[in-house]
């Protein structure tokens, strides 16, 4: 399969945020579009947990990504226009350094001998990646979920890195409720005995508790009013029928889904990931949230959230949306009716495309003046 | 520890609607208020997944019960007015006959020799505890939660029971979400190896399985933006720190809560009734709810919901009303905006009691025209 992943190799050691460094790392991800003459025209994607660089299609590589719809010649953000990276996060496991990697020193994987990984981590590195571009400030940062911690980290670290803000369905902090379900996923991997201390293998792999935390994350990643038109009560024993489960096709479809993850990311890098999205909290050492985003400088931001998302709520939106407009950045804050829950801008491209087309749309006005 | 509970044995056989049949068995039921001379006065109490019978203090048993404001003299069900039934529900571990009781004919627990067991069951065994006390009419049906799915079906194969009918945060079948997460919360005990197919005891108990689910179960009972307020990000050691986890005050709080649970009910109790809500659907073998319900005879209903509820949202308690109303039926319904989810009729006293004193208050009043 050809892939149009590259990977930038960095020699240069990492401190992590919570102690101890990466002597070196490596960040795998893709890009889209031109890099006009003078550098200004970089959107860089910050992504959420679990997926990779290949955000969208290309003549490299034409497999569909997991923003196909969002990125592209004449897509809301439109690759004739800008040069569009998408970074997939220090720490993951789909390409850039995380505990599944080989760690140099021993030449086997880190597993719990990664250090502690922080979303101030990801940031961090992601701005060594842009640094290395040699780009000095970013046209847009985007960050949807996850992405959107890391992009706020980022501009609180580099205040002036980004002419415009794009956070979707993101937060400045973990909601306990949030923390509640990740730390319930944490356990449910922990607790299988093929987890035994991070020394499972191929052939021993917590298959049981990667399942379980995949339908938990499945479950605070939609709506029950979505679930309802979706699969109603329909009836289906597409698995062997199991005693006390598998009546009806929600049941099939979680088993399916949970089944083709589990194999398909790395048990430590979900751990590690899930746990930083926990401790993040921009505010850490600021009176309040306005004062810890008081040095960032952005011509204009976009808040998007969603009204059915139970992971990252609309209340979390407007926190930050708040906080931005009480700086003086010109801020639109948009609270999207979808039933598609927290996923809604993975899978809602109708209702969310829009929105996203109309901001870069304004970018690319505010720009020329 | 003095009990107000009382136990009904009832030595004629149970026809259960999936098959099979308990050869006898017994209702756990506790009463305040005198039944009038003419046993008109009487409320019944169908309660939700794990309730027992003490639903409110007396002077026999002066503990608290799991509705105490609600129920008492001059409380929103006044037992200065009427005589109050709750019962436990067969299949639960509280009293009534279920899968951890005794099997006659075998001098052991049933276990999964239990029937299969459905809400229609449940609602049978509580129509013959209600004729052998000698009420032919009931004054009110009340039916918080799976109470609520007890209650309709109730109805519905006595559509003349009840001249008053208090539906709360339940819902006429399980919707797809619901049934996701209880579908995860049965898997997570059958999971754990000291389930043992059913064969477990006191010293081989499935704690984690049991732990998880309802851990599991109480994320769904609540919203976010109630733990936001209630437990924001304080840090909290009360359990030894455990690896990816217990950091926060919210994962200790569900950690006790979940560790007082793990013995307190029975997990094959557990599995039934979670099944039960499942299966359940009040319309089955109907082209649709108002037909489900056509028979079904009553001077008023009433149909609270709380907007934050994911377990039986808002739109399902819309659902039971329209129908209700369709068929004639003088019906309010109220969408309650509390922050406390599905427990809010539990918890949220002083949101939820008013509602249920002015309906009950609307009742004396219809009795007495």
């Amino acid at each position: 399969m050809p892939s149009a992943t590259r990977f930038l190799h960095i020699t240069e050691p990492l401190s992590m945020k919570k102690g101890g460094h990466l002597a070196s790392f490596t960040l795998a991800y893709e890009t889209w579009g031109e890099l006009n003459p003078d550098r200004s025209n970089a959107v860089l994607i910050l992504s959420g947990l679990s997926p990779n660089a290949h955000a969208a299609s290309s003549k490299v590589d034409p497999s569909p990504g997991w923003w196909e719809t969002m990125i592209g010649p004449g897509a809301p953000i439109d690759t004739d226009r800008y040069h569009v990276i998408a970074l997939n996060s220090l720490g993951s496991c789909k390409g850039s350094t995380g505990p599944a990697s080989v760690n140099p020193e021993t030449g086997k994987p880190y597993r719990l001998d990664f250090p502690d990984l922080c979303v101030e981590d990801i940031a961090n590195s992601a701005h060594m990646l842009i640094t290395h571009l040699g780009i000095e400030q970013l046209c847009t940062m985007v960050g949807p979920s996850m992405g959107g911690m890391s992009a706020l980290s980022y501009l609180q670290q580099n205040p002036n890195s980004a002419r415009h803000f794009l956070t979707i369905s993101s937060s400045s902090n973990a909601a306990p409720f949030s923390i509640a379900i990740r730390s319930l996923q944490r356990e449910l991997i922990v607790s299988d005995r093929a987890w035994n201390e991070g020394n499972y293998d191929e052939k021993n792999w917590p298959v049981k508790g990667m399942r379980m935390a995949r339908k938990l994350g499945m479950l605070s990643y939609r709506s029950s009013e979505e679930w309802r038109t979706r699969f109603g009560r329909r009836k289906q024993d597409y698995f062997p029928t199991e005693l006390f489960g598998m009546n009806f096709e929600v049941e099939s479809y979680l088993e399916a889904a949970a089944r083709r993850f589990v194999r398909s990311f790395d048990p430590c890098s979900y751990l590690y990931l899930s746990r930083a999205m926990d401790w993040f909290d921009v505010s850490d050492g600021y009176p309040d949230l306005p004062h810890a985003l008081a040095e960032i400088n952005l011509k204009t931001a976009c808040v998007i959230g969603v009204e059915t998302d139970i992971l990252f709520p609309a209340y979390q939106q407007k926190e930050i949306a708040d906080a931005l407009r009480s700086n003086g950045i010109d801020t639109s804050f948009t609270n999207l009716e979808s039933l598609m829950g927290h996923d809604a801008f993975l899978v809602d491209d109708a209702l969310f495309n829009p929105h996203v087309a109309a901001y870069f749309d304004r970018i690319w006005f505010e720009d020329k003046l």
